[in-house]
């Protein structure tokens, strides 16, 4: 996707086993590459979310996989530190897996994984157009663009189909705190695409659909069970329940990998808590352009920051994927053994 | 409420008219007491936020309102300026017009405003208090603490009637962005007056509720319509909406002085758009206490800012009132001319 009209993917793996990657934690207020040349750096971005985003976590730990290989690491140790990184997205376990499968040939596995995703993305956005009305207002939660990618995204990827196809579209991004993906990487992205878009705190999204301003909202996953209960960004489930209240649909977009067969409902989903200190302070650039890390909130208190929460199967109104737009209740048939052979 | 273990008031009026309110902008980070000498200075406190919260305002404006007629300022022009300076409200045009109609007595009735709010604050403790079980979680919205009020506040009111009481309690202080007036106000209230607390992001809510660790909801109110509909702080209605889906009762605590028997229904309510910069910028302090402004969002992206939403009276278990509990459908009874008389 563009950036300053330039073509860009999210991540990518040059020669014997570099790992480029744009540093999401220096967005939006600048724009750089990393480059990490063995898998513990990039197990480190991983974890310091340089990288973030499901299908990006997942690609990351498929490059880093390839790397400990090339390397000569022990490759089931070299396994465990990668599963290790974030416990929740789907995506990053398998992914790694795949690689390690493969491991005769990681390199190109690695690149296979990334070239689904990026496949993924594209075919989700195809699909997921035609749910898109003309004129559309889209509320959408976190950042699942191309930045949580390789390329494309997958909540993103059908409003960024529907734009180039002519249709009149705007985004309401939510914020997204503690870490503010939304007003950070989902605006970037929709600005740098030319997308019309609008910033809201995510207190405004019941606001906006009781005006009427939202016609649908599509999130991402980062895993979903196999009775269709899906983690996303915390908040994710506050949108689903104002999305039934207000009869809107909720649309979750996600590629295949983000299905996991052997989590049989949301209870079963490791819920990553992360450091109060993301909901306390903020980092941010000044009028001059200088970044602070400012306290945001009163000094003696602290704060609980779970990162994801898990939506209800039944609240949500169709899973978006490359194979196609199904419910809930249809996943099972869709996860059958012999259709999950279709997946790579 | 204590500070350092003082007891302050959120502002007062002093000798023949100087007003001493507590500078809501400068917390968490300074505690400062500001001083006004006209009322167009009180007029720019409310303007600024340096005096927030449906009942501090209302007393600031009666304040304000008894300093223009001792000094001899036109009242009917006085009162207009005050009328302008915040939009939503109720308390405020209520405030004011008592000391406009008693203008011969206006700093009497300015302080009887005042009064009146504190003992509105005194009673709802009492009245809510009944309403918190033993071991009780409590999320919170916004600030409605003793800073929204003279003292005592309408939401948190309960709550440290309850804790005085003995009753384990532990409050969910949504951050409430994008002011932020949970983690800095309610916070830093909660804190003070030693009453255990957690801050989360606002979209953590709903996870909160999930894991059953709220028990209800209560929230404060800036206007209630004749129907019940109730306008508060942006999120409000997200919280409503989220308690209805998991079973909690959703409790508003605010003073009769906020029940508005000329605005038939929320639609009636004039919702403030405050600047776009409130959502894009943040202002906190640094690690050495230094004060920064920076922007968390991107560069190329603007914001929608609704200061307030209209929680519609469907979702409002009850009101928690200085006359008692009472549920939505019994609001017209309550503001019957014969009753409305007994308010002040």
């Amino acid at each position: 996707m563009k950036v300053n009209n330039i073509h860009y993917k999210t991540l990518w793996m040059e020669g014997s086993g570099t790992v480029f990657m744009i540093d999401q934690n220096r967005l939006p207020f600048a724009f750089e590459i990393k480059e990490l040349y063995t898998y513990t750096e990039t197990c480190a971005a991983i974890k310091d979310m340089t990288v973030r985003g499901a299908g990006a976590i997942g690609a990351a730990a498929a490059f880093a996989m390839a790397q400990a290989v090339l390397a000569g690491t022990d490759p089931v140790k070299a396994r465990e530190v990668i599963r290790s990184t974030r416990p929740t997205a789907r995506d990053l376990f398998y992914a790694v897996d795949k690689v390690f499968e493969a491991r005769e040939a990681a390199l190109e596995a690695a690149l296979a994984v990334a070239k689904e995703n990026e496949d993924a993305g594209r075919q989700i956005g195809v699909f997921g157009n035609s749910l898109i009305p003309e004129k559309a207002g889209i509320l959408t939660h976190c950042n699942a663009g191309w930045l949580a990618f390789v390329d494309y995204g997958s909540a993103l990827a059908p409003v960024y189909e529907a734009f180039r196809g002519g249709k009149q579209v705007h985004v309401f991004a939510d914020e997204t705190r503690p870490r503010g993906q939304g007003a950070r990487l989902t605006a970037w992205e929709l600005f740098n695409e030319g997308v019309p878009h609008t910033i809201i705190a995510d207190n405004a999204a019941a606001y906006v659909m009781q005006k009427g301003l939202a016609d649908l909202v599509i999130t991402g996953a980062d895993r979903i069970a196999a009775n269709g209960d899906a983690a996303n960004k915390i908040g994710t489930l506050e949108k689903a329940v104002l999305a039934k209240h207000f009869g809107l649909p909720f649309y979750i977009a996600a590629p295949m990998s983000t299905f996991d067969r052997n989590t049989a409902t949301g209870n079963d989903i490791v819920i990553e808590e992360r450091s109060a200190d993301e909901v306390l302070w903020q980092t941010g650039a000044d009028a001059e352009g200088r970044l602070h890390t400012v306290r945001v909130a009163s000094p003696g208190s602290t704060a609980l920051n779970p990162a994801f929460d898990v939506t209800p199967a039944s609240l949500i109104t169709a899973f978006i994927t490359e194979r196609g737009i199904f419910k809930p209740s249809e996943i099972s048939s869709m996860l059958s053994p012999m259709r999950a052979g279709k997946v790579s």
